[in-house]
Order: C-alpha cells, then sequence, then structure tokens
C-alpha cells in the first residue's frame, strides 16, 4: 500500500469506524440469536448510542479533509484509490441528508414497523397507512438531498446497488416478465400436486445437524465463523476472520430449511473469501447488494437444487431421516426441491415464480416515486399486479400488501435487487460452467471445490476494488441481461415438467 | 429523581458511557463463548478501539465540569447524590493516571500475559521475571499517580475494593489464619481418601443438562438472562436486562460443575437484583468485589455444600446420573461436597483450606509494595510461605508461583478479594439465619427464594447506594471480621471429620 501523509492520518480513523461498525454488528446478531428477551429495550439503546458515535466518526469534518486531499492524490496504488471512492461515497451520503431528517426517519421506521407488526396479523392496511405515506413523503426528501439525475427512485436504488439506474432495472424486468410469463403457463400448470414427502415432520434438531454437515460440506471455514439459528436467516461478517450465518428448522419445512442453509453459506462464502489485505477496510466488502445476493442465490439454486447436487445430498439426508425418507428416490427429492406454483408469498415462492414477485414490487415503487401512485391505492395496486403477474389474487391483505416488511423499515428501492442477484446468479454460473469442464460430477459427490474457487478468483477477490457494473461486465464479458437466467429456468422446468 | 440543568446534561453521556461499556462486555462474553477462533486478532483490536472511545467519553473535560457543579448540589436525591459520587470515583481514577502510564500498563499486560502462558506449562519463572518486574514498577507509578495516605497498596486494593485499607485486610488475615491453623490441622488429616464417585466421568452433556436446571431453580430468571459454558466460568452483566453466566464441564470433575454453577448463580442472582431506576448508571453494580463474591460464595459454600441442599439436589442428580450415582447416600455426597486437603492449587481447594492460599498471595503482595521483597526472590518466598500456611512445597514453579494469571495481567491488590467475599458470605448468611427461622427446611427442599428475597433486600437493592464498609456495617450490625467465616468452618468440619 503506497502511503501519504493524509491516508496514514485516516487509516486509525477507518480502523476505528470499522471496529465501531462491527461492534454494531455484534449487537444486532446477539440480538438475534441469543440475547434474552428482557434485554431489548437496553440492546435498542445500546445499537442507537453505538449507530451515533459511528455516524459521529463517518462524517468527522477532518475525514471530509483528508478524502479531499487523497482524491487528487495520482500516486496512490488501486487499493488505496478504491478504499477512497468508497469511503467519500460512504461519506457523502452520510453528510448529504440533514440530520434532522435522518432522526425523523430513524423514528418514523421504529413506529411504522412497529404498526406493520400489529397490521398484518389484523389483516388491516389502514394500520400501516399513514406511516407508509409519511414514509414514502420522507423518503422522497431523502431521495433529494442525496441527489439524482434521471428520476427520483436512483437514489434509492443507488443506496443498494451503487450506480444502477431505474430504466436499466426497468428494461430488465421487461426482459425477464416477458420471457416467463410464457414459461410459468406452459410449466407450473403441468407441474403435479406437493409431494408426499414435503408434507411430513422433520425434528428440527436433526435438521440442524444435516445443517452444521452441509455447511462444512460446501466449504464453509469454521475456525472464522459458526452456524446458528434464529427466526429469520441471515449472515453477517462481525469482523475479519469471525462470519457467521443463521438457518431455521421449522420441523413442517424441511427444504426451507435446507435451502436457508444453503442460501445462507453463499453469502458466507462469499465473506471469507474477501482478500485479508482489504477486510475491514472501506472497499473490503461486495459492491451491491445484488452481487451479494448472485452468491447466494447461485449456491441455493444453481447449486442446491440441481439434479446431481440433490442427488448428492439424498443419501446424507436418509441418514438423519432412516424412517422419512428411506424410501424416496432421487427423482422424486429432485422434483421436490424443484416444485413450481402460483403463490401469493414471495419468501416461499420457488425459482421459477420468485421474479414475478420482486417485479410487481418493483412497479409499484417506482409507481410511488414517479408519483403514478398514491399509498392508499396501494393494496388495489397490489391485487390487482399480483393477477396480471401470476394469475393469482391474494384473499387478505395480511397475504397481499402486508406481507414483507420492507417498506415499514424505509426499504425502499431494496427488493429490485433481490432479482438482480438472481440475474447475476445464473449469468456468472454459466459462464463457470464453460470453464470448469464436467462441473456436474463434482456436484454428484458434493464437491464445490472448482465453483468456488471460480468465484473466489473472479469475484470474492475483487471485493469492492470496481463497481458491481464493471465487475459484473468484466466477469460475463456483456452487460448483465435477463437471457442466462431465463435460459436456465426453461431448461430445468422443461426437462422436469413441460409435457407431463 | 431530582433534576436539575447540570444533571439533565450529564445524563445523556452516563449512557453513551454505560452503552459503549456495555458493547465492551458482549465483546467479551462473545470472545469467551462464542467467537470463532480465527476473530482472535480482529476482536482484541476492537476492544481495544471502544475501550479507548470509553476512556475518551468518560474523561471528558465537560464531565469533570459538570461533576464539579453537581459535588456542591444539595438539593440532589439519595439516587443521584450516589451516581455523582461513583462516577466522581470513576472520573478521577481515569483522569489521575498519565495516558502514558496507562498506554504502558496495557501494552505490557498483553506482553506479561503472552510470557505467563508460556512460563507456566515451561515450569520457568525467567520467563516471566522480566515482565513481572516492570509490573511492579508501573503498579507503584500507578499508586502514586492515584494517591495514598497510609500505603501504596492502598491505593491497588481499592481498585477492587473501595474505601478498604490495607491495614483493616492485614488484620482480618491474622485472626483467620490463627483460627484456620488449628481447625486443619485437626480436620484435614482425620479425612477420609478421595470418595470413589468423585473418581469417575460424567458425560459433560449431562452435567450442562443438570446445570440448566439448577440455575432456574436457584432462582435465575431466563426471560433476563442465559447460562452457557466457557472454559473459565465467569458472570457479565451485558445491560439492564441481560445477565450472562457461563459454567464448565469436564466429564473428569462433576463437582467442579456443579459448584461453578451455584457460584455463578450468585453473581447473577446479585445482577438480577439491582434495582431497575440504577441499572446502567454509575451506582447501578455492587459497591466492591468482595460484596459481590460474597454472594456468589454464600451460594456455593454456605448454601450449596450444606447438608440440607446437598440432601436435596442428589435425587436430581440421579435422574442425570442413574448409572454412576444410583447408589450413592446422601451422606457420602455431602461428605463429598465437603473434603477437605492440603493441596498446591488455590482454584481447586476446599472452602477450609481455600483462604490459606489468599493469604499468601496477599502476604507476598504487600511485601513487594513495601519493598519488603523482591519479584526474583518471589519463587523462594512462594514456597515458604505454601510451607507456613500449608505445610505443603511445590515440586514445580508451574504448581506454585506461577498457577494464575492475576499478576500478569496486572491484577495486583484483587486476590484479598477473594477472602473478603468469604468473610462477607458468612457473615451475611448467619445473620440471615437469625431472620429466617428454619432456614434448612426450605433448602431441603431446594426452596432459596426466603433466602433470596433477604439478600435482594439489604444488599442487591442496595446496589452502590453506600460504600462496601458501610453496606456491610448496615447490614451486620458491626464491622466484618472473620468471627461468622472460623464459626461456619469450625462447626462443619468438626462435625464431618473431628475425632473421625
Amino acid at each position: 500500500m503506497v502511503v501519504g501523509t493524509s491516508w496514514e492520518t485516516l487509516l486509525p480513523r477507518l480502523h476505528e469506524i470499522a471496529d465501531l461498525a462491527g461492534a454494531l454488528r455484534l449487537l444486532h446478531w446477539d440480538q438475534a440469536v441469543m440475547m434474552p428477551s428482557a434485554g431489548g429495550a437496553s440492546r435498542a439503546r445500546s445499537i442507537a448510542t453505538l449507530e451515533g458515535l459511528l455516524h459521529e466518526r463517518l462524517t468527522a469534518p477532518e475525514v471530509g479533509g483528508l478524502l479531499e486531499e487523497l482524491g487528487g492524490d495520482d500516486s496512490l496504488d488501486t487499493d488505496t484509490r478504491a478504499h477512497v471512492r468508497v469511503l467519500a461515497r460512504d461519506y457523502a451520503k452520510a453528510t448529504k441528508v440533514p440530520p434532522e431528517l435522518v432522526k425523523e426517519l430513524a423514528e418514523l421506521e421504529g413506529l411504522a414497523y412497529q404498526a406493520w407488526t400489529e397490521a398484518r396479523p389484523a389483516n388491516d392496511f389502514d394500520v400501516l397507512k399513514p406511516h407508509l405515506e409519511r414514509m414514502v413523503q420522507l423518503k422522497k426528501e431523502q431521495a433529494d438531498a442525496l441527489g439524482w439525475q434521471g428520476e427520483r427512485y436512483d437514489a434509492l436504488l443507488d443506496t443498494y446497488e451503487p450506480e444502477m439506474k431505474t430504466a436499466e432495472v426497468e428494461a430488465m424486468f421487461a426482459e425477464l416478465t416477458n420471457g416467463l410469463r410464457p414459461l410459468v403457463e406452459e410449466v407450473v400448470d403441468a407441474a403435479p400436486d406437493t409431494p408426499e414427502f414435503l408434507t411430513r415432520t422433520y425434528e428440527a434438531a436433526k435438521q440442524e445437524a444435516f445443517s452444521q454437515w452441509l455447511v462444512r460440506k460446501l466449504g464453509f471455514d469454521t475456525h472464522g465463523g459458526r452456524l446458528d439459528t434464529s427466526p429469520h436467516p441471515f449472515t453477517a461478517q462481525i469482523a475479519p476472520g469471525d462470519v457467521r450465518q443463521t438457518t431455521k428448522a421449522d420441523p413442517k419445512d424441511l427444504m426451507m430449511s435446507i435451502f436457508a442453509t444453503i442460501h445462507e453459506t453463499g453469502h458466507a462464502l462469499y465473506e471469507q473469501g474477501i482478500p485479508e489485505r482489504l477486510a475491514g477496510l472501506p472497499a473490503g466488502h461486495a459492491p451491491s447488494l445484488g452481487i451479494h445476493e448472485s452468491q447466494s442465490r447461485m449456491w441455493e439454486n444453481q447449486v442446491g437444487r440441481s439434479r446431481p447436487f440433490t442427488e448428492f445430498m439424498l443419501p446424507h439426508l436418509k441418514e438423519h431421516f432412516p424412517e422419512e425418507l428411506g424410501m424416496l428416490a432421487p427423482d422424486d427429492f429432485y422434483t421436490g426441491a424443484n416444485h413450481p406454483r402460483r403463490t401469493l408469498i414471495r419468501v416461499t415462492a420457488d425459482e421459477l415464480t420468485y421474479n414475478l414477485h420482486v417485479a410487481l414490487r418493483f412497479e409499484i415503487e417506482i409507481a410511488l416515486f414517479r408519483d403514478e401512485l398514491d399509498v392508499a391505492d396501494l393494496p388495489d395496486a397490489w391485487d390487482a399486479a399480483m393477477e396480471k403477474h401470476l394469475d393469482v389474487r391474494p384473499e387478505s391483505h395480511a397475504d397481499g400488501v402486508l406481507q414483507d416488511m420492507h417498506w415499514s423499515i424505509g426499504a425502499l428501492g431494496y427488493f429490485p435487487t433481490y432479482t438482480l442477484g438472481n440475474l447475476y446468479a445464473a449469468a456468472f454460473y454459466a459462464k463457470a460452467r464453460e470453464d470448469l469442464t464436467d462441473l456436474d460430477a463434482d456436484l454428484r459427490r458434493g464437491d464445490g471445490s472448482r465453483l468456488l474457487g471460480w468465484m473466489r478468483d473472479r469475484i470474492h477477490s475483487q471485493a469492492y476494488l470496481k463497481s458491481a457494473k464493471e465487475l459484473g461486465e468484466e466477469v460475463l464479458g456483456e452487460p448483465l441481461s435477463a437471457r442466462p437466467f431465463l435460459d436456465h429456468v426453461a431448461t430445468k422446468f422443461r426437462n422436469l415438467y413441460a409435457g407431463s
């Protein structure tokens, strides 16, 4: 690392910022996984306090001054330039929004989330409505404070998927939904009823034991991480050398547990692949949520739900559940892992229809921010969009517009990154298959090491040295499109169900 | 709480200090209980960073100014006066020692601890010696910076046992060792060989299950806390509503697990008994380590190792270990839990001889700080003191002067608080028995609720509103002495072994 005085002055500040951010991630992880229930109130205050300190440190005028000096310094090496670029981005985002708006948003997020937890079980959109109206208003102010050129929603999208524009995402969704619609019609109605083994009960402790085995098999390093359970599976890098993932084990849903585990392992393998020299510094993480999600989705869907990998998993799963699965044939397990349906709920949707759930959320979000839709009309817009995309209509708001918490916590512009992740996953995997001959043979014996090596080399090791779009184009040799994903699901689901 | 402008200005600063200190306790708890091994280096840096921030916040000149204003404010209520008094104490300790000395001590502690981890297995005092010489030198400088009136060691003792003086502790140790010497001679040599059931192996998972049951039975509230395992059992209040204790389960040492669990539960019950209105503020904790240890030792020894409580535990323990303990008689279990021996190691010493191990450490420490002993002569001084107090001589430094880590981490003045805890435990328990008729009947059915209520009322609820000495005298009606402890062990061990 080439060092100049400004960089040397900045570095201890960066360490302080990283250590505060890491302590915050531990407070959150512990809250979800370990904390006794009565600790909730004091934990909320501790988190707010440390967030305040982190914000104070990040927005210190000295940081701005050092960034200005370093921005014009041509002698910096590639790594340092990337750190300066990413920190300047974070600094701008943290300083452009007026403190009163930041505070108002934080308070509203608490209130709106609380209202959502009441609105959903009560099936009553009106409980959430006033909070959501205020949220959209404040998010518009936030977008304007952050600044935008094309359209307002760009500023929100940029928070999660830096440099990606609304118009680009819109074009990809158009290609995607146009390609999916006929395929869904062709395949879904031809798929059989839910296989019998998916309706059985599977002891949670045995599911957890299988997950502990599976993450190690997939290459997760438990000297530098751990797997626990939590109500909502997630992955967090606490600090370099300490990556934590969670899964859940619902006795009524064996598949949820297995694929949540593989999904989070994808995130965790990415975090464990960030080079030591970058970890804990501004560019030492993924360049976007979409790129991060590409890794979780690829291991979950392209690998985990493939014919060869399901074939590998089944005998090991049978060791834990000899009575329940003893007689299950590999073909039936594979079919069970890929069982497409027109459903109402995003989080349990299959690989084929999942992105249609995201498409309707994206359409609604841009309509809200283009002033083409009022919050009051959200429930109707939701139901109409469900009919358009999936040909089903929710019988309740709980299973419709109220199903996700995202909007209540101000995560507007977030949903499209799920689909970007799916598209990147299919595109990266297709590219890897070109390079790695007979990858299916690896997967059939549960060996993901060549694939992991490819991802480490091209993606994980790049961290945030380039933007997501630059990285994607470099790896793919062309801009991201929906084509590889459409090819993947068309081949897989036609082979499985077309004409059956 | 009576509020004035200065107090209102100080309060958000106190919350910030409390939240940073709580985050640090979580970082430490997690490091000992959860953290994957590769996270060690980044965790060490995070802890150092947050300690730096905490020190910065605590020593801010504004805090000093506010304390000065509040110190002369007669309108404050009792709670607020206590908070101001405790914070002023912490502020003075944090500001009186020059930053360079703080830094030098922190670095030396790291080096000396590392040297100790090498010196002990190598049985080589010379590896530790230069670090310990420097440590004693720096600790003298620290004591002088903190200030003292009677003698230098007072300043070190005051860190752990506020307001207690060396001369007072010396007098108590004299009374204690004079009383113990004839008793040990009378009893220990009459005790039989190690009971056979203590030499068996007990599955760790079953020991843990028993501990999980036992802590609840003793009144530990698991909605506001949790029990885990760690190599060195400890208890930490992370934040109000979140008290965590750990135990260990060594298949070769059933008793260690049971009594470590009861010991830590004593600490944890204390923390859970701090009133909500005080928790998280300067006076919202125990007034001294000795008072804290009184609660752990009382539940461990006066309750846990009593005839009625061992009688209560045995059938429940047999449910977990029917083969190993099925035939064990209550008398033999009680005897096994109280098996005095002349041993070399403090941490595994029995209730009767334990304080002799502490006495020799205290004597050595005061000799070092009175310039009556050089570090170079420590090994000889140790071996001589072991012969004097326990009539045994270590065959190695590993089992002698190198057995404890305390000195390597700069914890000089800490050891005597273990014995103060034992003396307070016996004195408080004797007092409680005067008030609570037929307490043995409660313990025989495993019901510690009346005893806990008594301790909550007189000790836990007082937190640090008074100094340890004031609190002790108020509860006991007289100053602390070794007499109640000597009466306790004399009665118990004479009944068990004298003349056998």
